[in-house]
């Protein structure tokens, strides 16, 4: 028998919340899916079984994000931190490539390209604390850059690109891991995307990988098999063994995503009112702040403050007992961070500040 | 509501059969795990919710494998093709290392470790189609060598090492994906040890090695930080989000073995005896037939031919119909492998032993 639930509202950066219908299916299905006897954790890799769910999932990643047919779809073992290597070791043909520095992340990336060739930092949000985007209109890139690099929503400092950098001749490659199938997304705009699944799309142990497919194909043979992208996407991600519970859960989310939600549009509709709610709150108030600079405030990872750490600690504790949980914001920037991911309802987010709005009166 | 079970024998190499009570397990704490509010897949992994999670799943391992104080223990996201690279990257410090090959998957190894440096295949049983382990006793290695790598039991073609190759002063390398805790292991024995959890540990989407620690942090700084065993040791498994669905499974495999199985010793007993119940019925009757050499009969994966590729095909046929799937041999060996993990009751493998009969007296 399943017990009554009482499922508390989840802030976390990542893992994060499942949207509960997900939830309730794979438990549904969790001994014996469909008519297999098996559960999706058991099934061969190889088996009528499962093929139809990897097939199925990438055919909803296509439909919901509109991947033009000349992209490749891959699901790689590992998370964004994989990908940081795998990016520079399939994509920088010209043994350069540009990197636009906006935060943990996106410094992590640059780092890791640095050990196969020359990183370029072309722009940087550092010298004002990572709380803006650089302007991208009319961005040059060096000369012999492979691709440019970016961080699309910075998880830690709550900043996102509201408009993309597009250098002729330059690909694009963003690692989209906080910000995936949150709204709408022109892929044509990109060389490369990709994301950990950990934050919008399933449980962490998986990345997935959308490239144009002439950039595909030119990763040096020394290359380890793992960390080449063409292994991987000719064999339609089943080299080797995939993550097959995550692939399974990613379709499950999909199916929410396209038939519950209705799509990237709405799902757009429902993450913008969710912030507004937030970020309204917060800009009429002066207990709280918000350090980001308006425009590129995230939709999906909003940081504020209380006037000292001693009460932000109290902040985050007195939240935890009323059940909304992981609400500490980084070590590095301090202070608290509600990430409303897409599996947030709104109800959640009107609690918060709800409660946001009791502590400060008992506070202030 | 959860509806009346039909679970079918799987036989699958592997993602294969998980113990029902850990699916059941799992299954209810699917929205909820203990008193966080949270399925283990939202969970932050950085979070009190979830740390125990890991740490106890972790001493769990070391009890269970009586894993000495000086081997180190990391969770890896991917599988062992991963580790395929991560070994030579992170052991092959003279640039040699060698390697023996019983089958697809050390040979698989031993090609990916000589992208890194030189690779001396020092034994092999190609020469009578790997249906036998090469004499190890007396064994001696190349000068310089850095490692000894083997595959202790090989899936495709169903054998084991009985005895361990001991070089002095050559630590012994092993994918154990195929037997690990299939029965007790003595650590010292190996320099380091690992295997992707999806065969008789968890599902897919993780790698576990265990590594003598004077062995570690020998790595190039070029090796990407993925891969670099020091990162993810070093860090407790967190250096970035773990695969935490995968470890939180680990935790409960182990606790069934532990508490319901009573230890490696009883699983070994329990394993014994189901394998003996196929081989016993192999030896006495002409229709199947068993290629491998009797010594080196792997206990976990068990592959016989009947008459006839046409016979096979029959055979793997009904035997799905009657609820025994994927018992289809390996494309490179054909006939039929009946793969029987830890999970894989007795009671299912002398239901297919009696299939096995019936199917032959109706065909011979």
């Amino acid at each position: 028998m399943i017990e009554p639930m009482a499922r508390v509202y989840n802030f976390s950066a990542g893992p994060s919340m499942l949207p509960e219908p997900v939830l309730r299916s794979a438990q549904q299905q969790l001994l014996e899916y469909g008519s297999t006897g098996q559960s999706v954790m058991e099934m061969s890799h190889r088996s009528p079984a499962f093929e139809p769910i990897i097939q199925q999932t990438e055919a909803a990643l296509r439909r919901v994000m509109h991947i033009p047919d000349n992209y490749k779809v891959g699901f790689f073992q590992g998370g964004a931190s994989t990908q940081f290597a795998m990016v520079p070791l399939n994509l920088m043909t010209t043994g350069q490539a540009d990197y636009i520095v906006t935060g943990v992340f996106s410094k992590k990336a640059a780092a890791e390209a640095q050990k196969f060739g020359q990183v370029n930092i072309i722009a940087s949000s550092a010298d004002r604390g990572f709380t803006y985007i650089p302007e991208v209109k009319g961005l040059s890139c060096t000369p012999g850059a492979s691709y440019l690099h970016i961080c699309q929503n910075n998880t830690i400092y709550g900043t996102r690109y509201v408009e993309l950098p597009q250098v002729p001749g330059v690909p694009l490659v963003a690692d989209m891991s906080s910000c995936i199938l949150s709204q709408p997304v022109d892929v044509t705009q990109y060389g490369a995307l990709y994301f950990g699944v950990q934050k919008n799309v399933a449980p962490a142990g998986m990345a997935i990988a959308v490239i144009r497919e002439d950039l595909l194909g030119h990763a040096k043979e020394q290359v380890p098999t793992m960390l080449n992208y063409t292994t991987i996407i000719e064999n339609d991600s089943m080299y080797n063994t995939p993550p097959c519970w995550c692939i399974y859960l990613t379709g499950l989310v999909l199916d929410w995503l396209e038939n519950q939600v209705g799509g990237l549009e709405k799902m757009e509709q429902r993450n913008q009112a969710k912030a507004a709610l937030l970020y309204d709150y917060l800009d009429g108030q002066e207990f709280y702040q918000n350090r980001v600079e308006k425009p590129f405030r995230s939709l999906m990872n909003v940081t504020f403050t209380s006037p000292s750490p001693e009460l932000d600690k109290k902040f985050c504790a007195e939240a935890a007992e009323k059940g909304f949980v992981n609400l500490k914001g980084h070590r590095l920037v301090g202070g608290m961070r509600a990430s409303i991911y897409n599996a947030m309802p709104q109800q959640g987010v009107a609690e918060l500040v709800q409660f946001m709005e009791d502590f400060r009166r008992a506070n202030a």
